[in-house]
């Protein structure tokens, strides 16, 4: 089990490495109806593009996204929505050297060890391109759960020593900076610092934040499946994340439980809470308030300086890795973190339709009483 | 699907409520073979019991494990192994208050609004004896890792702010101490610390760590069956669980690049890691090292104080919740954290043993060339 | 994987052996407040135990069933519910010899040649009586899809070479008659000839019908998961079945297309068919006529006379096989196919609920137009 | 959940319409080092095409397959092989007027009841077209299946009252007659039958059946997961197949115990069976004898005649279908069949490895005795 598929109901199959032919996705499961058109898709691909700035990697890569199936006449009909992006501009030669070891950090000694051999160019199936496939679904996903009024949105936290001030948080400067931080004087002093990173021959990691609102509370399963358990899986499935939290997340094992219960009150005729600590989900399954889910990211590791490691015939050896690496990984894992959310929410949502068995009978027997 | 399965090959099915007549677990794709007896599962459950000291709920929970099937003359025959623990000492008297109202960090509310309604009695479901069927399972799941050279053991990290001093690394005293914090003088401090806890009527949170000695590179898979990813599902699928890190973890978001790789070197003629900051783990894949994964775990939502809330007929109270509670979930929590990931391991090494075509033919069809 | 589970959403876990402690099912997914108690359950077991006629073993199986889990206050919650039969008058005495060699058409062979061992008293897991569960979870399907206004019916359509005649179906007859036939005489007939059978040391096969009224259209999958396909491997999975047939069936293979299309017609405002040759199921997908499922099940293989096998050791031996074995399977497994297919439909039915856009935002954002 | 993923550690998932851009499939979990080109597929892929005899349809396909991901240097890397077929002879205009009504036999009606509306071109989804990602994955899995000493191998039975003579088995016809009978005369007799039909404006169902040979004993599961279930939804799974008959299959239903059971023998010190009724599996595992399987294919349901239907404003009509249609559909369908076997009995096996706890000790930690 290569492991490619995600989800139950909303399920989806990604494939591709970084210099093969294409890279895609079959979504599985999508309802019928939603108006769909490549544009929705590529929307969200746009966002994941490197060569938008002095701090990403200056590779290019035009991400063109096809619909091979599963929309007919601007509509998803149920079958499987198959999504193709064709690599361009990867140039197989400039990762040839890489092949004969193991770069510290990536995965080329695991793959080694679990399949025999590997594709070494660029990562292959681990390189940051097999987010596409993610990206892609993930765009589907958010577009119908906006139809049922829920908003899924990731930014940056902080890029090394650099917090953004969630006090005046701008949501307009996640899709219009270069460090997607919600926070533009932030953004000035974390470009400043990557800069900075960048002269040193060094690379440095950072933290990003997704958020969901309009959840309705029942959503996520107790046991296994709680839906903090699923994001958990979703988001540290996503490459370079090292940790993951919910609501305030490590900071509860030095807290109290008179400072860490959310209060329950009533406002608007509704249950709503007077503190989010638990982050929107209590028991595994969603109490109504705000989803808050934060995710930890290693640095690049690849970075311009000498560095030790062992080749394929066992020998150590230092080695300068060449090619061009984003100093910092999460302005474009931002986008990915949110996907990787909406598809774990959505599918969530699916799943406890038949939760009630009165939901069941409006459905299929609305007559009886 | 209420979620109470995990597992693909090494597939468990947990059921029961805190009050109901009993809990148990069904343990499916068991290898035939094992020697397998009660006693080997009874010695994980005492590990999880309370009324063991005085900073665990004086409740007393005699959780004596049945095996129903699945072993015939001593050992495993490969078939479906049920195993059940009758509920004997739960009073259902404690607990009939709060069926009219949603105690603070608890499940109640978010289980009234899945289902309708809910087992009101100790949380039900979504009771800390909910784990009793997982650690059932993960006590077979470890006799096996055992018998393949695995070892997985898991600790207190930190209870409040007393820091386990990893220095001093006393496995014995985990098995032994009321915190199960390897290191008995932090021990001694968590355990006054405590008390002045229970005495202020307030709860406290925790650290808990578990590492894997001795597992193999090449386990787990790309994308999103990442080991890491099944291991943060995992624990973060324990009640109380609020963030999971992976090796150096959240640290990694202020680290660089040449800080945070690790180098490979030989040693011993073998492919090894000058450091460890990945806690094992490379691109979703074992790498040979040691894996090692943390968990902060919330304070005891219920209190000995009083708690605003409101009740199900929409109204703001007060509240005192009765019963009796532990002041800190992590010590009981500890084995179940073990279990959680021994049963992880094991799966992803089953799913990887076809990985490549000449494991397969070996197995099959060993004459061939 | 052992494959001791069942359905996607509502989720079914068997366990136990012929000859174990007890046997029992652990049903996953099903909707909370379902009025349920044992009776429910019972009613559905009494129809496969032996030893209500002269034509089943004479062994007694006094299977008392007890729910575990997942009901409260008389309702479903949500939560698994565990349901355990104790074996009381399993003698596992009477089966020792047949340890030392394999039955001609029992599983005895492939379960040593899977596990290296087997649980040989009385075919361990491949008894008959694995079947208690899959009854006990049947019960539960069954309830719940009377509700949605739908009925599931199997009954035996011939056994040996007396036929059933389904131009007078008289229901009664399947629940009170020892064939479980629906006509009387042809009762009368088969009782005759299972005990010309008997005394001849020999058994019988037999084919049984299962119907489903009332199912809306739109049920089941496009390519893999259609329904037929579902139900198919539902009723194979059934031991001692060796077909299963759809509609029409076997049949078709020597029809003309303008034979055996199924014409749609106009009847009170609904689109009917002038013929039903499909079964009901169209491209994988219910239509919304009666749904047809047939299966032939092979005679017993136990019977009372000197057959050749071989032994452990490898050698020719020859063997009669003691024991009280029923001289045809299908009356008692009616309800096993009755149960297989009401598990298949209602999960089919519950993951058909997102099969539309419109659904979802039906259920999650009712106000949106 | 659209259903169009297949098998459990080789897991496929085909997408594709017949009148889309293109069809594919993603092959999941397929074992590294497998040396795999297009060619490898493209022979499996043309032995379904059209166009190649007067009695298939008239309709040119020019399916030609491209590898566009999981092989690296002519081997496959154990990362998801995502395999195109372009569409590119399929008319859109042919299919028009086909919107209006629900074609008497097809998935027209059923496909608009679940999803509100429809691909109408050519089927869409429920297009003979859709097989072609199961051959295209199929070809892989068999080439597996070689290299494990295994071959599978399907051809055609009989074709409406025309049978082939199994007593002058001739492999060779089977991939070189129109028919894919393995019996030259019948291929004449039912070329004859068929244009017979054709001139009658009519159409035909036919048998196909399928041998597995060198399956080692010991593949499938007990209860829900037997290898002949799996292999029941796998065919039945095949659009128009309505029947699907394990080794003697609905004869067993009129035989006796003493005729069906099939005695143990020594041959050449191995445990062999004397006769193979049960088709090569007992108790759902492989007995290690030939794995026999039958379905029966129902005749093509579009016809060249006037038919009764309605359309979708609920008026009874009268349609004459255009477009150019198989007077029979198993000679197409038989490769379909073979792939659908080899896909069920790869991953069996696969799933198997982990049976017995000493192939688990063997693989990952040999120097233990």
């Amino acid at each position: 089990m290569a492991g490619s598929s995600f989800g139950t109901i909303f399920k989806i199959t990604t494939w591709g490495e970084s210099h093969g032919k294409a890279l895609g996705v079959v979504i599985d499961g999508c309802p019928a109806g939603l108006e769909l058109c490549e544009d929705d898709i590529q929307q969200y691909l746009n966002r994941r593009k490197p060569g938008t700035s002095n701090i990403t990697t200056p590779r290019k890569e035009d991400d063109s996204v096809e619909i091979l199936s599963g929309v007919f006449e601007g509509r998803t009909t149920g079958t499987p929505i198959s999504l193709l992006v064709r690599n361009t501009s990867q140039k197989s030669g400039d990762y040839s050297e890489i092949a004969s070891y193991y770069r510290p950090g990536h995965a080329d000694y695991t793959f080694d060890q679990k399949y025999g051999f590997r594709d070494y160019r660029g990562g292959g199936r681990s390189s940051g391109r097999e987010t596409i496939g993610r990206v892609a679904a993930g765009a589907v996903a958010a577009k119908i759960l906006k139809q049922l009024g829920i908003t899924v949105f990731a930014y940056t936290r902080s890029i090394g020593p650099v917090q953004a001030d969630m006090e005046h948080f701008d949501r307009d400067a996640v899709l219009n900076t270069p460090t997607a931080m919600p926070d533009r004087t932030a953004n000035e002093k974390a470009i400043a610092y990557l800069e900075e990173t960048k002269q040193a021959t060094d690379s440095v990691g950072g933290c990003m934040e997704c958020i969901v609102k309009g959840l309705p509370s029942g959503i996520g399963d107790p046991v296994f499946e709680k839906l903090d358990a699923n994001l958990a899986k979703a988001i540290m499935s996503v490459g370079a994340v090292k940790a993951v939290e919910i609501g305030d997340g490590c900071a509860v094992s030095e807290r109290k439980g008179s400072e860490n219960n959310d209060a329950f009150l009533i406002s608007d005729g509704q249950v709503k809470k007077a503190t989010n600590h638990a982050g929107g989900i209590l028991g595994g399954i969603s109490d109504g308030s705000t989803i808050c889910i934060r995710a930890h990211v290693k640095p690049t590791p690849s970075i311009y300086r000498t560095q030790s490691t062992v080749n394929k015939s066992g020998e150590e050896i230092s080695v300068n890795i060449k090619g061009r690496h984003d100093p910092v990984i999460v302005p474009r894992a931002v986008v990915v973190m949110e996907c990787m959310t909406a598809l774990t929410v959505l599918d969530a949502m699916m799943i406890n339709m038949s939760a009630r068995l009165d939901s069941l009978v409006s459905f299929y027997n609305p007559g009886k009483k």
